[in-house]
């Protein structure tokens, strides 16, 4: 069985971004990363509407990535943190990042990430768990795994 | 001077989404990591209308991540390879792929990734380029860079 005929319908990317798969959603996260946690403060930050900023947080609200915590009781204010599954989420937003450093004709950086332990200025890459080299396309080899199946074909 | 009030206009997330910010696009990329470069494949594995499919990969081949590449004459047909610059998208993919089979409620995986140098079947994270530790959100700071600049306020 070749990759190429493998059944879609259980693949895990296609599952990610049925939560994240927009650009304004990964904007909002982006602000969540930052600490920007208040309604106006992220909508000040990625310019979104309030009707579609509010969708995406309920959004992500709904799919557990974010969750809301009441600060002001009078009247009542929310505020949209990162929960453990959101956090999860880390790798992606370092991963588009660090591809718009390189190619997107950039000037200068205007983040830079700080290893806390190290205190190096790095950008994190892929790495093999097993042995710690770093991972690019060239040194994986995709293979079907425990559920892939066979697409039927008509 | 605070992340939260650093200008936007020098996001490099926000300019790596503008080109690959969409579900659609990125079911494309997927795609063509797994090796799938012509039109009819590549649509019948995302299920994406063919002027949707044919808007995506010439959005694509515009922004250098894919290149068309004749390979048939008599009728002309042409298949979508990725670039240098598309193949630097694979963290992304991979990114996405992590967290999908983490959180993505699959049964099990339909794709495996094997490191071709140490032979483990594995799934790449992040980690310090410096001191080679694995990164999480935990571990890293963020900090203005050089391209900071503050947002100009009404």
């Amino acid at each position: 069985m070749s990759l190429s005929d493998w059944d879609r319908d259980n693949c895990a990317v296609e599952k990610t971004l049925t939560v994240i798969g927009d650009k304004k959603t990964l904007l909002v996260l982006r602000e969540a990363f930052i600490g920007v946690r208040r309604f106006d403060q992220i909508r000040a930050n990625t310019g979104l509407a309030r009707n579609i900023l509010s969708d995406r947080l309920n959004t992500l609200v709904a799919n557990g990535v974010l969750r809301r915590v009441l600060y002001q009781e009078r009247p009542e204010r929310y505020e949209y943190r990162l929960t453990r599954k959101g956090i999860d989420l880390y790798p992606v937003l370092i991963t588009l990042m660090e591809w718009g450093s390189r190619h997107g004709e950039l000037e200068e950086p205007s983040i830079v990430l700080e290893h806390k332990s190290c205190g190096a200025t790095m950008m994190p890459h892929l790495a093999c768990p097993e042995c710690g080299e770093p991972v690019t396309a060239h040194d994986v080899r995709a293979l079907p795994g425990p559920g892939a199946t066979l697409r039927e074909t008509a």
